[in-house]
């Protein structure tokens, strides 16, 4: 898929939005949704998106761009008070060729751990009670 | 350097800042630099930096950030438009362990190829002609 896609209603993270298919819920407002990536690269690995269709960061509304990143500092705080990671690391990536896999636009929230080496992206399916336990500890920081 | 770190005026941006150590620019305005990385991960790799003193995403106050991210978005449609990428990586990392190298507050825009591997972060020296080369093609995007 090109950099100039074509928003696809069906893609995964628009089922997620309408409730199609589940997610491990951290945070939602009018705008935005964080969930749980559930091919997590690391312990903690939290997505965070935009309620608009968009693509990636070329088709994103300016607003809904400053909005999107305003969230993915709060969720990040979050997830940085929650686990207390070495690090973290925020992604974006626009097009199949630069790792992205939904082309819906999506920040990654990525805790880094001195001593563990990072997962490939979109490698093993975590546990859902994992997932379950890390989004409440996340919320709780909320 | 931990996540709650204390900004360090003489960081390697605050010397280009304020033109101390010089750089291949893309972009200027009143809050903003960027310019091409000296250690690109790619051809074309380009560096958005704020001109307000923050370490990462945890000290920069929303409004910088929301800033900071919308030309983050015009300089990575300038590369894409300039260089024509197969992707377009936004990166962005907080603390050494995660990847970051100098603690004043930056996004990577990354352009990714099909079929070029990408180089490790802090790698090799760029050539100074070619990033005179890409920025020229760069800033005639903008």
């Amino acid at each position: 898929m090109s950099l100039s896609a074509q928003y696809d209603p069906k893609n995964i993270f628009a089922k997620i939005l309408s409730g199609d298919i589940p997610s491990v819920k951290v945070y939602e407002d009018e705008r935005t949704l964080s969930f749980m990536d559930a091919f997590p690269q690391s312990k903690g690995h939290t997505l965070v998106i935009p309620k608009v269709p968009a693509c990636n960061l070329f088709d994103i509304a300016q607003d809904d761009l400053q909005d999107l990143i305003v969230k993915t500092q709060t969720i990040g705080r979050a997830v940085r008070d929650a686990l207390m990671p070495d690090g973290i690391r925020i992604a974006q990536f626009n097009g199949e060729p630069a790792g992205q896999t939904v082309f819906h636009i999506h920040f990654h929230v990525i805790p880094i751990w001195a001593n563990a080496t990072l997962g490939r992206h979109g490698g093993e399916m975590a546990d859902i009670n994992e997932l379950n336990d890390l989004a409440a500890k996340i919320k709780a920081k909320l």
